[in-house]
């Protein structure tokens, strides 16, 4: 199946979850008003995304069965993707407000859409409470039901805690190059994006797979959601790194976008990359120009980036990071015993995102 | 145990519970500030209130066992107790953003607090994440864990269910009457009150105490949640109704605050009595004089109220469903049996909110 066809195939099961989320609201005796107000923000802030994070846990659950999926499996799987994509529309509504942001996959940001305003918030609440619907809709009496409650809920607070970081580090109105450090970056990357965006598809689906807690195969005792773990985590990492060079260094043709992380005070990869080369006179123009709404401020913090070497750092990172992910990789034992691991499904997500340029 | 050395000893859990939280992001590596800013909001949001809620999980397991909770048993409950504090918490938080309001508690909200704004809502994220923290390292294991885990889900779901019906019914900044009626008020009731603040807190207690899903007692088969909740609800419905009632006829030195229904546009029992029986003239009075900022708009509101006999209705109404909720407790059977319902859990609830002043 193209790319386009196993998108398809994944919206018309939204489709039908959202028949589900909107029936019930109706079969609880809410009055029309609120029925179409809830379908609306469904509509409004969950399909329209690239959706990559939704897709990837039906392609995990495939790759773990190592055969296509059938009907009721497919189903299963798309409903937990839909899940991960409604805990993103959740956050992406609240951080929307969070960081005043304006524009949002191409339309005004729900906050920001005609009589919506504050309501905003509430329903951010509503298409998190929606993932907890469907789970016990779809899942209760399945054996790993509390193992997929645990997982969206650890999850949730783990992001919860990276948007937290992310907020105090760099408040959009307050510019304080002090707090930034790598370390701080990591920590921000981690648990804002790497948690959520990479390791909760590939779980949900090895859970729905039954990949047990531990298993042994070659002589190795494997612990697989601790594997995931400890590879999804640098491979979301290097994603953000990734992106946050492409803000500064990809032309906006390229991008799609224009970069706007040194306007907006981003805790990013290459401020932070700056900052712990800097000299004295480069850090005193990263001080005075970084966060300013002012091209010409930009474009002297664009100078230092590229004084101190912003794009070969990169080159490096990047070089780096792969070799250790392949490593890491390689040393998984495989077999072909269900519910173990794949070095398949590590391997897609690293060769979708590396070199990529936009 | 007098009511002021009850609390006190709900209190000291809470000083635990709050300990583990900090502890835990700590572990997780959040620096210095994101783990004070945490504490923060926990101390700032949480322990502050009435305590009803929470305390009245501690009293209902200590009816269903009939005999004083062990350290263990008051620990559990205790902890329930406190996690419909921290539901309630994460709902104040942001219902004052919604609200625009200004005061919670004696002290600004917590949105308005110096250095905080819109990171609020993610705050008010991070009170619910921690219930589900503070479930999984307390109840993981039990045989209940699952059915606390689903009664949290569905009553946070509810809740914003009613909470979307009362912000798109009665939006401070458009006065519409044609949107309420006391269909809308009690369905905004019962959804954005009842079900969290009435029924949440019996049903965690009942989970704990091993009420099952259904017995047999005297002959009858009973199903003690569904029973809880035909006299909750209702009881839930009466005591919003009361307060409503409460903020247009108390005298504010009786209240303790001033009752601000009229002008803030609420969807409250009292004008959708009103506008039930109004006349086409009283009903003109109160199109443009209900949700101004404006005192004597306000008085020639509580004039139509006077007329269409408010006071008389609310007496009426408070009389029928006491003898009501009566009966229905009556009904229920009660014997020796551990696990099963008392009808104390409800009157002592009852006998709290029938003809309070405050």
């Amino acid at each position: 199946m193209d790319k386009a066809a196993k998108r398809a195939k994944f919206e018309d099961v939204w489709v039908r979850i959202r028949g589900e989320l909107v029936e019930h609201i109706a079969g609880e005796g809410m009055p029309a008003d609120a029925i179409e107000w809830y379908g609306k923000n469904l509509d409004y802030n969950v399909p329209g995304g690239k959706l990559n994070r939704g897709m990837s846990v039906v392609d995990t659950a495939e790759i773990l069965k190592g055969a296509a999926l059938d009907d009721d499996e497919y189903y299963k799987a798309a409903i937990l993707g839909w899940g991960v994509e409604l805990l993103q529309a959740f956050f992406l509504v609240s951080d929307d407000m969070m960081d005043s942001s304006i524009t949002r996959r191409g339309q005004p940001c729900w906050y920001r859409a005609p009589g919506i305003g504050m309501i905003a918030i509430n329903d951010s609440f509503m298409l998190e409470g929606a993932i907890y619907y469907l789970l016990k809709k779809h899942f209760r009496g399945t054996p790993y039901y509390v193992d997929l409650l645990e997982l969206f809920h650890d999850t949730t607070y783990q992001t919860e805690m990276g948007q937290l970081i992310d907020l105090i580090t760099a408040p959009e109105d307050h510019v304080d190059l002090s707090r930034f450090s790598l370390n701080k970056h990591q920590l921000i990357v981690i648990y804002k994006t790497a948690y959520y965006s990479f390791y909760l598809p590939v779980a949900l689906a090895m859970y729905m797979s039954g990949v047990p807690a531990s298993y042994t195969l070659q002589g190795k005792t494997i612990e697989p959601y601790k594997v995931a773990l400890s590879i999804l985590l640098p491979l979301g990492e290097y994603f953000q790194i990734q992106d946050d060079f492409l803000d500064f260094s990809a032309p906006p043709e390229q991008l799609g976008k224009i970069g706007t992380d040194i306007i907006d005070n981003k805790c990013s990869w290459c401020v932070n990359t700056a900052l712990a080369v800097a000299t004295a006179e480069q850090r005193a123009v990263l001080d005075v120009n970084y966060g300013r709404k002012d091209a010409a401020a930009e474009a002297r913090v664009k100078e230092v980036f590229e004084a101190v070497g912003v794009r070969e750092r990169y080159t490096n990172y990047e070089s780096q990071v792969y070799g250790q992910l392949v490593e890491l990789i390689a040393a998984i034992p495989e077999g072909p015993e269900r519910g173990t691991l794949k070095r398949e499904i590590f391997t897609s997500f690293l060769e979708k995102i590396y070199k990529r340029t936009k």
